[in-house]
């Protein structure tokens, strides 16, 4: 009797818990279930073992918000007021005074920065410390930063559709990675708390370190300016190799860098999940493109082509808007 | 009644199912046993939290026989005949001509092969083919190849109380990795069956890829002679950083090779493991060194610098001879 009402129950909250309950219904919401459901039915013809069930999520703009500007970037930027006053000699030199003067308020500053300036100032920010040291930078700054449209912290402002289909992965067997076009170390440093997902389960940009010893003898790594892995674009697929050593069954993107990771994944035998979010919904969070006619952007550029591959090769679009019902778990 | 059977049925049966069966009583199997213990106990000092628990493993030598010559370069070795059938005008050129002889049963000609010569070698049979084409010729290479004392296929001469210790390990939280020189993409082809250890969770010396696409505009990766991480001595510390991202609670190596790999996972707070093992049992495997006035050798160095470093570090050497009941499961 007991057992029959424990079921009964068991059921009911089954049933009352959508494990996708921020996705409307419709043909994204219906491509995952369908996923899941061929590629863990025992003895279906698409069924995969758990130890070869492989997800792959880009992060900025597919897991969190990328605009008007990535995170790291951000955190590049300010960095450098106390990154000038270790290195004063620093300060009149471009483009670290144009970062200064961007940081007191002159925004349109941020203009004259290109792509030289930036990797200038990533190497000054990201390298050269040890990787204790940098770890206790970034965890400093994580704790302190805010985005400036939702006065949040960055951390939260992840997509809760996209945590809800993480957890609906894993729950399913499948070992959910991040691949990332951004720092490998600077992603660990949250990816743990932000999305449940572990140190070597991030792969992302990555820089030499040197092993060397600390004067009590202790050793200690030593980020090195020298880029081992640029993990964007056909970087995603070599990464995924290098870090990985097989193909996911299924990647979600949102941009022309991840366009290689989704062919790479979908080119696999079997039930293969390709998914990529359009940002669509200019009211709750961004709308660019330029697919679809949308503003066009530098920031997480989803093309028109892309667009297209993606309808040819069945990879299924996520509009935000349309798919979405909550963007972020602090919405009312 | 029934309840009171079972838990007493279950005792006696872990009882007598000792984990590490294969190793005799003493300091070695004391220090693991007590590592482990420490660090699951619930609410101890020295507990780990489960997705903390990382241990690191060596792989020829270690987990492996590596004498007379690791198999991987046996594995590059015998792969010359068909690259000269491939391309015939590496035939009568040097280091070609001489591996050809060598097979031919000339023995006395490996001593010409020299560092250069080995690399020449490997960079014509680990890279410029697909994956795919190296994974397969892996595969067969490994089906037929057999180690000449033993007459059996290299993946039977693990041994048998570390894969005990990787189970021990396991069924105790810990994720257990392979950290080898050895070729990263060479070792995942069996690391999944020879010790249930998974692609992603082997770490080794690896080369850049190339993402392309064939003339059917499927994507596949090439495997490339530029090397991206030489995963061997300092570069063990590194590949660590660089693929796990966090320092390892337990470390396993033999030679020279895991030094930093040994320093650096004791470097880190709390109850760390680490343990090297000596070949000291010329009757049943083979005994080399040179520490404690064993044979010299090339191939899986253990100087007496390191044997004196481990003693000072509080590292465990394991020695073959005495700690080992059984070496290779097929033993009688």
């Amino acid at each position: 009797m007991f057992g029959t009402f424990a079921v009964l129950a068991l059921t009911a909250s089954v049933r009352a818990q959508d494990p996708l309950s921020s996705w409307n219904d419709g043909k994204a919401k219906q491509a995952i279930l369908e996923f899941v459901k061929a590629t863990t039915t025992q003895g279906g013809p698409q069924f995969v073992p758990s130890e070869a069930r492989i997800a792959t999520f880009d992060q900025d703009g597919t897991l969190w918000v990328e605009h008007p500007m990535y995170t790291q970037v951000m955190y590049c930027l300010e960095r450098v007021p106390d990154l000038v006053k270790a290195r004063p000699e620093l300060k009149d030199k471009p483009p670290f005074n144009t970062v200064l003067e961007l940081l007191h308020g002159d925004r349109a500053a941020m203009e004259k920065l290109n792509i030289k300036d930036l990797e200038v100032i990533g190497a000054a920010t990201l390298a050269g410390m040890s990787v204790d040291t940098f770890k206790a930078e970034v965890k400093k700054w994580l704790g302190a930063a805010k985005d400036p449209r939702w006065k949040r912290s960055y951390t939260e402002l992840t997509y809760q559709p996209m945590q809800e289909l993480l957890r609906y992965l894993r729950a399913n067997g499948y070992k959910t990675y991040i691949v990332t076009g951004g720092g490998q170390d600077f992603v660990r440093e949250y990816a743990e708390q932000t999305y449940g997902i572990p140190p070597e389960e991030v792969v992302g940009t990555a820089g030499e370190t040197k092993y060397g010893y600390d004067k009590n003898g202790k050793p200690f790594l030593t980020k090195e300016p020298k880029l081992i892995l640029n993990d964007n674009n056909a970087g995603k697929a070599e990464g995924i190799h290098l870090m990985i050593g097989r193909q996911p069954y299924a990647a979600f993107g949102n941009s022309t860098g991840d366009r290689q990771m989704l062919e790479y994944t979908k080119a696999g035998d079997g039930a293969r999940l390709a998914m990529i979010v359009l940002h669509d919904d200019a009211t709750r969070e961004y709308a660019y493109g330029p697919a679809n006619g949308l503003p066009n952007t530098k920031v997480g550029t989803f093309t028109q082509a892309l667009y297209d591959e993606a309808k040819k090769n069945g990879w299924t679009v996520i509009s935000m808007k349309n798919d979405w019902k909550k963007i972020f778990a602090f919405e009312p």
